[in-house]
């Protein structure tokens, strides 16, 4: 996959709701600064309130990407979609999807992008070949948010952490290994669609060897004990080699995401079993704390929760939504 | 990938030595009724003791398939190979290979299958699209060998197991997840190959659900230990959810394969885990015994290092390519 060129243009399409521009939203709560403006078409119900500068408008602002911020039902590109992306190619913008159709399979946008000298980037497609994972130790700072589960905030929570780090002085990177992070981050590894040889490889590329004060803050997928996606998650952890991580986890849960016969492990086990494994690579790893995904807590329970787990587990636990994570980067500051 | 249409013509090429050709001796060794013979070019070291009937001679004797049986240096397909191969595919066979360099990418070769009307099977390539995995608990037995690192033994294992359960009257099939073991076993899923979100999906697919008394005797790969191709493992360990295991280990090795700062698992430690990630799947699971390859034992020490570990795991411990895995199948009998 390309560098994805920043900034966008946030395009929404005909989304019916904000659900369905979730990758929109997600990048412009995280990158206000990288969106020159949003893009929709006519019966699109979600606004993000900004500006709405048109295709020709955008380009002046800077704008380098024309970014698919909506998912559709089943994935595809509706025709109704085609005119403004080439318009988007002619007017000199690339184009960057997580969509399952890939770009590049539509013959009107391959040849506009072809004729116009853009490129068409689909993040669900590593455009690389990654190597074999060493497993060697490496130099520098990593920190790697892992679940319980999949979907339990690890990206947000791992944004955050970037976000106040910088804040305080730290030299910290956040690394993505899924479609929103890469859109946010302008690159990253899909790690779910790398071939499985190369998971841990992949992930050794994205946040290779560092300077001993930097930080990569590597946005986790899935969880050990989510069997769908389990290899994923171990590979994952192999790769980023991590000398720090963050239990990211959603209360509320009563099975394993899409799994309706499958219980969550403990909190407690899922931390010495991320630990156990993170030790096959590193020497030192440890947990500097927990944070929970309370958006479907009821408001006024959401602090003696926090609060409860505080004391069980003898680390600081948040919400980044809520508290900010301004208690866990205190732990690295140590 | 296609099913590989058996019997086999073993194509040696050129090979400079037996490990060269160790793909077709594999096959060679685990299924000679598949083979009609080999097919050897001037130069070609190796020699598996059988017939050469030539292209027009194995299509006589049945062959269906010209398996690429040698891995050439750097895994290409040099233009001595191309008239026997372009023969055998105008004679109404397939050809299968494992190579890097794919099948298809060889104009030649392409244009003379499409023209002849026969399949180029690049066992590599995962031909399908697989599920994501669910998880859920399905019936049939499934023994699954695990290993304390990369090449040990699993493939050899579990094709001996399968023999002996055959031979006992179990209803009981191999299932490959490697290119030799596919060759041999005629289909399989290669699963170093398979995109990283589908890892378990692939081996649900591979070993559904069963009858009752049926098993499935599953070819492992790599190791949760080994920080290269952990993930490949812990998902083919899930998606296998084996009731039964089997661990394969090389008591010489010194570090894990290519891997020199990494130490090997303990077999107490290493059975443990997978213990552990195979409960997430199954309700029950057990290790069976221990498969030792004691190929670089000196031959005088094997008894007594096979006796050592059957007291200390009080299991049975064999090696299948001395002692035989009946000792293992007594276990399942029970």
């Amino acid at each position: 996959m390309s560098q994805i060129r920043q900034p966008y243009l946030l395009f929404l399409g005909d989304a019916p709701d904000r659900l369905a521009a979730k990758t929109a939203v997600g990048v412009y709560d995280w990158r206000p600064d990288a969106c020159v403006g949003q893009f929709r078409l006519p019966g699109c119900v979600p606004d993000l309130g900004i500006d709405e500068p048109g295709i020709a408008g955008a380009v002046e602002r800077g704008a380098r990407t024309l970014l698919i911020g909506v998912a559709n039902r089943g994935g595809t590109i509706p025709s109704s979609w085609l005119a403004p992306m080439c318009e988007a190619l002619e007017a000199g913008m690339d184009i960057a999807s997580g969509l399952h159709t890939h770009l590049d399979s539509i013959a009107e946008l391959r040849e506009t992008a072809g004729r116009a000298g853009r490129a068409l980037i689909d993040v669900r497609v590593p455009g690389e070949s990654y190597p074999i994972a060493s497993g060697e130790p490496r130099s520098g700072h990593r920190l790697l948010a892992v679940g319980t589960d999949c979907s339990v905030g690890k990206m947000y929570t791992t944004l955050a952490i970037e976000r106040e780090m910088r804040a305080r002085g730290f030299d910290a990177d956040f690394k993505a290994t899924g479609q929103t992070g890469i859109f946010i981050a302008g690159g990253g590894v899909p790690v779910d669609a790398v071939i499985s040889d190369f998971i841990a490889g992949s992930i050794e590329h994205l946040c290779p060897a560092a300077p001993h004060a930097h930080w990569d803050i590597v946005e986790g997928q899935g969880s050990l004990f989510h069997p769908s996606f389990s290899g994923v998650s171990l590979g994952l952890l192999h790769g980023a080699q991590p000398d720090t991580l963050v239990l990211c986890h959603e209360p509320t849960r009563s099975h394993m995401r899409g799994l309706p016969h499958q219980s969550l492990p403990g909190l407690q086990e899922c931390m010495e079993a991320n630990l156990e494994w993170a030790r096959v690579v590193s020497s030192n790893p440890r947990f500097v704390g927990i944070s929970i995904n309370t958006y479907h807590v009821d408001p006024a329970d959401r602090e003696s929760l926090l609060g409860r787990l505080e004391d069980e587990f003898a680390m600081p636990c948040v919400d980044p939504m809520v508290t900010g994570v301004g208690a866990l980067v205190d732990q690295l500051a140590q």
